[in-house]
């Protein structure tokens, strides 16, 4: 035969579980997008249709929900430890398993007290509004022995008005652009970033949530503070604040577009439009520049892919 | 000529218009999405291809970012009413304007005190982190002489996870659903709601900012205290709030899929999953129930169209 | 109560149906998104929560699943209104149906006389590849009397790549934009049309395949041949074209956004870029003109709602 | 510092281009999305901002179109080996350029030789209809030394109505799933294929366009011909056949969502619904089973990336 099966994998991709705990009448909500990806002594599925060690999909989904029940959500990243572990080590053929994560955040609904005609209306603790600002990510990969970690986020926007400049750029024979001053930096950041676990036995895990919050934080701090002559600068800050502020983190990878806002050109109507004054900007669609890169703790490993967008 | 021309109208949609105001350091910004439909003389251009009526979509979108500059963006409101005016106003073949437009909120990044190692990093007040919660919505329509302005919002996903019920239905032949006594009752709000200005000389407008905000957090509310017994009925308690506590609106509509969340059957394990215990759901893309209605001030005239999707 | 209910309905949107039909080894394919929405007496689920007059949404779900076994899917029209007859004939508080239906073409994968190792292989009937080109799209409404039919399709995306100009336009303070004497006209169409069809006793139906096809061939035909001077007459000839040639379509309503294709500024890099020597484009997503219109059949009356579209 | 830098890349994404060619009145089209992503000695670029080594994102969108003019665009692949060896070649911090490519396809609008009364109308050579089909797809990257070409396409979505089997899997406690002997296969195939060649001078390159269609219909075909007991099967005949078919090709991977079919249960309405009869399924959205592999050329070595989605 003259071809081969490479690397496979299968399983059920995105099991929407969602998990009310009832703590009396405040309840609490986890709202998971979870996909389950498995690997191992896989070749005769491939080869002659053969399932005999293949675990349907519909039982990995089954399994997500089952889960869900029987130990609860603690976190996105908990959760994907206990799928992982489960599927191979309950599982001979299953070698590896890597559970993707996506969470939906909520927030209470702050009832009124304002609204007397509603008695105990201001103790209302099972509604929720979505955030909706980013998505957070998680992947969990186990082979039997060691386990990885990531967190992330996705699709959160940010901007700033000022204190961007860029300027003195190679020009070759199809340089148009003008140096800018005084302009304005958004992105959209998409993220990664890596725990330095290992999944001994005894180890201590981070408080997920904790890490999390504080993760994001810092991006948005050092996005905010840093004085930008490149959104490559701006980038590096930003992992290199998450670093500093998170020893359980090694590596973060961050994927940012630069969602470009052009100053508008007001001169044909006799009118200025300088940054200094307040401008109109158009906020423009596509092209966008596209930077990415890896902030390491010096000394770690660069183990997070490189392609987060497949642009 | 056996084919006669109906209703028709054109203009330039979605210009993407980010307006900036510095006020010393602290910036503030508009972020719009805003789309113009013109009617009028327009027969020509439809049969003979003249366009000798035709205000260029081209120049409608300059107009845009012009006024943009001149007056500001006060609000979605405002900017649209100015707009609608000014096209109709100002060119005699033009004989109704329709602004539609879709805002995108920002909060400040809140910067860090803690970092003392950033002087003055406390006090960036030019860093923006979107939102994203829902979209607010505005549409603005003049004819020269009246105005009519609705103001609306998409994409607010709520969920009460008890205090719902379904049961006491029409049973038919078809029918398979069990009744139901504790659920999840999730949905994403689109509503749409009608000011009673006239646009008339002297005419005092709302503060539109205030308004919409009302607007949202009675919606929020009454979506939390309401005991539901359908989504018809939260439905409606929603919109008898935002009309009893807003005298500057008359009408709303709404559009509210019934995002359902359904109890995974997990006796094949041996296991309960009861509501009561804090129970595990599967969250449901397709199909869903389809909740639509308009709610009046009584007296009022139902102007707000039926249509909020093409579902 | 100084709030009262207005227009209201209710329904399961997006229901999935996939219908095959086997002929021995032929198998054909019905692929079809159906979204049901019923009024009637339905004051009472809004008022008091109250379902005694709600048939459930769950069990239209049912309905549309059980109607495609029962009665197959001859076409997408012809199904929508069994289905619209049915829940106010069979339903006394439900008084109005409306069926709205997304079809998904397919056409056969030709398989290979060529690969002579794979005995009968060039016999296989079973097998589809998605077309994606338009949507088909279908709305039916029966009130208990008179059924309305209105068929459609979106995402139907054409271009000339010459023929077209643009001038004799109004100029203003704003106007910025240049005459063109050829330039790309390129859309997307949505159209929706209306059949003269009534529902009454023994009235003969048209083949809604046929006429399907037909409709867009002569609506891709006119978009071809009409030399244009705006995009309106290219609109306006597409519908007299369809009309035109279909005596069973009364009306049409047309959404054609303009899609952009702007000529590349070329000259810094000591480059033309004309049209007449085939030029180099850039294809813009935002903003763009959206030019909107229906076309009658003298002496019909204007039925198909105005929006077609959000913006 | 504690710190590092680690893979990195910038340019501009998502470049819109559209290149016309007139050969007399008869005209092609050419309608890509090209990225661009850079490396090189851009470490100061992160740490100071210098974007002395940076050729800006805007030059690199600028060059994208003047080749069009310049070059023509004879295919995707050819296209992007001419941009990557471009900046490579010519701006000496840049050591590795990547392109990608997505192709949307056209087809011309068969005009009407019926309608008579349109002289010449049947000899229209300059109107399209996009395809809609699939997206094609091409990744070239260039080192400075060797070029490495893959091809691929996402969004061909395919269905078998029978020959589909799936039972003899492992039962597990969480295993609900009813072996199948006759069931929809459904997929939306993406796959990316790597053409054995190298960049050495005087090599001599595929047939672009012959290669991507012969590969597309030999997938099609092992599709609609492979009797299955398993998606993996299916996939695997899929590769198979898309490599002793083309020499050029030494290894492709897919992703394959198992798009469920679910037959209806319509015993409750005392009905059958039988595969053997012609049944009525339920398209469902999430979850999928997500089959992934990829298929090497005896020999060859794996090069593909493993991930083409994020889940």
């Amino acid at each position: 035969m003259p071809t081969i099966l490479g690397q496979n994998q299968y399983g059920k991709a995105e099991n929407r579980v969602v998990k009310i705990t009832r703590d009396g009448d405040t309840h609490h909500i986890k709202d998971l997008n979870v996909s389950v990806a498995l690997s191992g002594e896989l070749d005769e599925v491939h080869y002659s249709g053969s399932n005999a060690n293949v675990l349907p999909t519909d039982t990995t989904k089954n399994t997500v929900f089952a889960f869900a029940k029987e130990h609860g959500i603690e976190s996105a990243e908990a959760f994907g430890i206990l799928l992982a572990r489960h599927f191979v080590d309950s599982c001979a053929p299953i070698h590896r398993a890597r559970i993707r994560i996506e969470e939906y955040s909520w927030e209470r609904i702050a009832t009124s007290d304002a609204n007397s005609q509603f008695i105990g209306a201001d103790e209302v603790q099972h509604s929720f509004v979505r955030k909706g600002q980013e998505i957070r990510t998680a992947q969990i990969t186990y082979d039997g022995e060691g386990i990885q970690v990531l967190s992330g986020l996705k699709g959160l926007t940010v901007l700033n008005s000022t204190n961007s400049e860029f300027w003195g750029y190679i020009k070759d024979r199809y340089t148009t652009l003008p140096e800018d001053y005084d302009r304005i930096l958004a992105t959209e950041v998409a993220s990664v970033w890596r725990h330095n676990v290992t999944g001994a036995e005894g180890e201590r895990m981070p408080n997920w949530e904790k890490s999390y919050a504080q993760a994001k934080k810092n991006m948005l701090h050092a996005f905010a503070e840093t004085y930008s002559l490149s959104l490559q600068q701006t980038l590096y800050q930003m992992g290199v604040r998450v670093i500093n502020a998170r020893p359980e983190i090694d590596e973060i990878r961050f994927s940012m577009p630069n969602k470009h806002h052009f100053k508008v050109d007001l001169a044909p109507f006799g009118m200025k439009n300088e940054a200094a004054d307040g401008a109109v900007y158009y906020a423009a669609d596509r092209p966008y520049g596209l930077i990415e890169a890896t902030v390491l703790r010096d000394g770690a490993e660069a183990l997070i892919p490189v392609d987060m967008t497949n642009l």
